[in-house]
């Protein structure tokens, strides 16, 4: 067998077997095949595509090319996915709900990827709080509090790593078989048994129509269940943040609000999320029950309290959680005016995440500063007066403080149609 | 512009400007665009194609992309190109039967490619004879003798050398823009303006079928004139050798045949494509006239002569010009026996070139012997009686007997039906 062969195979639309698929996965582990040969081979599939058996046998080849880990002996443990979006931090209310509810989560969180937001990053709001602590103790705190939340380690899913930043940089990123099995590698590589994923379309998510995300559910959730596992996922609306904050301080904030019981679409979606989750984990009979529970939990700040609990262990700071005020912006603000009046026809959430990053720069650089973000006055489907305020941008020093008004201005449209959005489309399970 | 926005379009299968080839070209050539960048664009051209004006404008950017040689001080020079086949040794009949009726032929040859016979490895028979001149030199030479044989410079179609090497580790081989495009940009950077192509298709051949050959030779042509060259293709056939010897010595030596005055389908060849030559060069105004004009020069030995000239003058012996059984081969011998009667129905041609390789190898590694070489007693459509000698092995040393005879023997295929071939198929001009 050869990686030409193979080439030549997917190039002229013929289907690979797992062998080849493992003999793929183990040659650009071991470096013997070419990442050029590699980029080839990507574009072929890319073209040609690669069907279900196929996607699931690359899956499970590339999720043992690197660490696994064991989580059997703490009984069945629940990971939590977001394909990504802009203000998405339905996992800082999730986690605590359904620790606080007796389900064992194993939360592996990963980084910020282009315009999207990442757990891992928001965690870094909690002063001191560790996610490189080690397989064991992540293993003892969910033991002793239901709950870690942990940075994704890179050993997870090795064969993933080189293929995904080879993917950015050949055009071969938009692919269903390549996307599932780049996300469902790792999630079964992390050794949760329960899986729930939040699957968004819209301009603030990788996948931009309802039928896309439904199509990569539906793919994703089969390769789990092969797999062995119990998984759902939830196909959501992006095309305007689940929030009305941007940026890690005014993230973290909006999720403590929800645990206060705020009522928004980071709420609803968050607990439409959690009663999935009770379900699979077999925490109740009726998706009604659920919802109680979870309502009760929140009442009763027990998931806060929970929060509290999960930062402190890995040395986080819960100052903010009792006094969530410390993390709304001191630092300078730009506001956007609007300049006729209309309906919000249009918030551009990828520009919106971008321009998110862009208040962190230093002389060009992305330089992080947790305090800087975007807050945002009007909703889709929002009437507007002309010279209202229609967002606040935060930050400290700017450099091209023309350009991100630019920018901002860009964000919203207004026109004369009321649009209206529906935040959960479709349970694939 | 960037080489991903660039692999998008053509992923989409948008047809793509003169300035993004010719930034593709640029980017290849300095390195910017990386390698597995290329590869992943070169599939994405495999899988969707290439138009004329693209196959054109990217031959053009790679023509220009290493060094270009100027040949107009010397009037028109003809350069000749075979696509590559088995015992194919046109070049040393063609050059010295044109440059002694005139016409100032300017070859570039090839080194041996898979399979398939080089110039360039032929002339190493002419023991002493230098095929790496300066241009300077070649140029003289061309004035003088109105002809010189050199390998092609590695400098020529820089961009090519890379994007070939690519090709042929990536499974991006087999596409007629890529091929064509491949071939044309050396022939324009080399500066002949009178262009002779032997497209050859068949089982020794790089194209197949007839189809593929005679579009190939479509767009080599096409090209060619839109450069502003004379450009004309013939399309031959390559199912079986076109000499009974395959090796260095015996295709020099059937060469040497034919300019004494031997018929075969070399000679047949050889002087069909002169005749072409001589039309496109302007020498005579009929192809009866070009037919005489050959004869003449054979009969009268005075392309032996020119042959003779072009050699010495760049150091080579022609001891074996005036004694040509000195290239028979006097070192072991493998016959191979047929083992049933029949009329032989197929001779594998790639295979074939392939063994004879395989001779002259020592310890596996390849060691150029030009005495090695096989001998064909039979052609297709021969009847052959079990018992007969079909062909002979010629070889020094051998680690593998056993695997090269098990090899010979796959060579020919006997059966009941008479086959037919024509040789020469079609023009393209």
């Amino acid at each position: 067998m050869d990686i030409i062969e193979l080439i030549n195979k997917k190039k002229n639309g013929e289907k690979l077997s797992q062998q080849e698929l493992q003999f793929f996965v183990d040659g650009v582990c071991d470096g013997k095949i070419k990442d050029y040969q590699t980029s080839s081979f990507l574009m072929a599939i890319f073209l040609k595509g690669i069907d279900f058996d196929e996607t699931y046998n690359l899956t499970m080849s590339m999720a043992k090319s690197g660490d696994v880990l064991n989580l059997d002996d703490l009984g069945e443990c629940l990971d939590k996915h977001s394909t990504g979006g802009v203000s998405d931090t339905t996992t800082l209310v999730i986690v605590p709900i359904l620790a606080s509810l007796g389900v064992k989560v194993a939360k592996m969180s990963g980084q910020s990827l282009g315009w999207t937001g990442g757990t891992a990053d928001k965690m870094a709001v909690f002063k001191g709080y560790d996610t490189q602590i080690s397989t064991k103790q992540f293993k003892q705190l969910i033991k002793k509090n239901n709950a870690s939340i942990i940075s994704q380690s890179k050993d997870f899913a090795f064969a993933d790593k080189i293929l995904y930043k080879l993917r950015s940089e050949t055009g071969t990123v938009e692919n269903m078989g390549l996307i599932s099995s780049s996300i469902m590698s790792k999630k079964i590589a992390c050794g949760a048994k329960i899986i729930l994923l939040d699957v968004k379309y819209g301009n603030g998510a990788f996948m931009k129509t309802k039928q896309d995300a439904v199509k990569l559910a539906q793919v994703m959730v089969k390769i789990g269940k092969r797999a062995g596992q119990k998984v759902c996922a939830v196909i959501s609306n992006m095309n305007q943040p689940l929030t009305k904050y941007v940026g890690d301080n005014l993230e973290v904030y909006s999720a403590i609000n929800v645990l206060n019981g705020e009522q928004n679409s980071l709420a609803t979606l968050s607990k439409f999320l959690c009663q999935k989750a009770l379900m699979l984990a077999g925490k109740c009979k009726t998706e009604n029950q659920a919802q109680e529970l979870i309502k009760n939990e929140i009442n009763s700040q027990r998931a806060l309290q929970k929060l509290k609990q999960i930062i402190s262990a890995q040395g986080g700071s819960t100052e903010c959680i009792d006094n969530p005020n410390i993390l709304l912006p001191k630092n300078n603000c730009l506001e956007i005016i609007a300049q006729r009046d209309g309906f919000v026809t249009n918030i551009d959430c990828s520009l919106l995440g971008y321009i998110e990053k862009d208040l962190q720069k230093v002389d060009g650089e992305f330089v992080r500063q947790d305090d800087c973000g975007i807050v945002l006055n009007k909703e889709l489907g929002d009437y507007v007066k002309s010279g209202e305020v229609l967002l606040c941008a935060y930050y400290n020093k700017l450099d091209n403080k023309e350009e991100i008004v630019y920018k901002l201005n860009k964000v919203y449209q207004l026109g004369t149609k009321i649009i209206e959005q529906k935040l959960i489309e479709q349970v694939i399970e």
